[in-house]
């Protein structure tokens, strides 16, 4: 697997670095970003949170305006953000934000015209850790946390992938998208009518199933326009409390949806990560 | 005057909020941001750190991309991000980024067609500044920082209104736009053929001029793009040691001119100018 380097930029110390390479799930090129931090200039290998981005990002949002390179550099942690779709000009979309392009859901997709790009789930889980296990100085310690759409992806990932990711924390998740509007367009579009194939990616209904017990920290901002219609931490917290699932839920007075609110917390998240690898 | 409120982020405790305004001296609407620290709620006046942006920036990159608010909330001190420039459809551009919207140079234009708009000097020496202290919970104790573009602004600024500002700094400023392609470029535009005109607004020149000593950091890459032909720091360095000026020049392995080189020093700039109140 060949990857192509296409900026560099010092940072606390670290590197962050975007990359190129052809995907292979998701048959186009996919675009990454990886901060490594000081502690990899002398060989150390270091574990890597992967950070799953919301709705109309690209690798680019969270590395820009999340701040999280400053802790990961006093942890030794990398931090691995992929793109949130397939790209390229022969890539079924929409005209909606919500769909398509800068809206994959972390599937895979079983219906036309999304099946033949839209995998990424298996991007995240499976093509996306080999290549960064195989290019970069990295442990087999990873952790996986998002965003919106990404929460929504970084904890039903960890739930699906029991000992994959020592640990798992979100940002203003979709908690249950069988149960919310962007959940149900998305996942009947790429997904198809049968509700179970819903359900296998869909937090509340994964820790409602799950046996494996991965640590969860999710933040919730009070003033976030998406609270009740999309993103329901209530659903989660019925959950976890129904399954005796070790789940932190904060709720914060005044914070909205955006990337204020993640830097204001990012630091908690990334020392939750360091503090189970 | 009136300002309307056009956004409002909660942000480690504080708020990020965007401004509109009908602007006197550059006769048109103008936006800036403001950070304000948490210090600010119960109705404590906080000093000003004044933040000028670089060649094609508004209010936004800032506060989006250099991770300031997590230490301006710890030392209680609100920050102010201007525009750049005037804005809007009767506002004289050019089709280059480095002249017109996006580059007013912090200068007042004597000549045609941006004598009309572009007064950015007046702008952010005395409109800006009473309508901040008009509006907002601040003392009068106002530090000024910028990068690049910003970067000679604030300095050349500081040094044209001696005890308007505590302390000053910069990002890869341009220390010396007299004799760099960006400044006689654009100073050619805004201030006509009269080099007497340009060395009023040159760092450089200034210190060699200057009796006032307001202390002043700058941090610089030395992986910038930008670094021998535009920047000059060794031009900065030689007059602050020639007039004996309290300089504090800092030069860093591989850093380059992006906001990952400023987030990776922000904190040090707003301890300086903490320290300076």
């Amino acid at each position: 697997m060949t990857i192509e380097n296409i900026s560099c930029n010092k940072s606390f110390g670290g590197w962050h670095k975007q990359y190129t390479h052809r995907s292979e799930v998701n048959r186009c090129t996919m675009r990454f970003a990886i901060y490594l931090p000081p502690q990899c200039s002398n060989g150390t290998k270091v574990p890597v949170v992967y950070w799953l981005s919301g709705l109309t990002c690209s690798d680019e949002n969270f590395m820009q305006k999340a701040g999280a390179q400053r802790v990961a550099a006093e942890l030794g942690v990398a931090i691995v953000a992929p793109d949130t779709s397939p790209r390229g000009d022969d890539v079924a979309d929409d005209d909606n934000y919500d769909l398509g392009k800068g809206a994959g859901f972390y599937v895979n997709a079983t219906q036309s015209p999304w099946t033949t790009h839209y995998h990424m789930y298996d991007y995240v889980v499976k093509e996306l850790p080999a290549i960064i296990e195989e290019n970069f100085p990295v442990s087999d310690k990873r952790a996986i946390a998002g965003h919106s759409m990404g929460g929504h992806g970084a904890l039903s990932i960890a739930l699906k992938n029991p000992g994959m990711f020592a640990s798992a924390s979100a940002f203003s998740p979709i908690t249950n998208p069988v149960n919310c509007p962007w959940g149900q367009k998305a996942f009947t579009a790429y997904l198809g009518d049968d509700k179970s194939a819903w359900e296998a990616h869909d937090t509340v209904c994964l820790i409602n199933a799950s046996k494996a017990h991965t640590p969860m920290l999710v933040d919730q901002g009070l003033d976030d326009n998406f609270l009740a219609e999309q993103l329901k931490p209530e659903a989660l917290q019925h959950a976890a409390e129904a399954n005796q699932y070790p789940l932190t839920l904060r709720q914060h007075e005044g914070y909205d949806h955006s990337y204020y609110f993640i830097a204001s917390f990012i630091d908690d998240h990334l020392r939750f990560h360091a503090g189970h690898f």
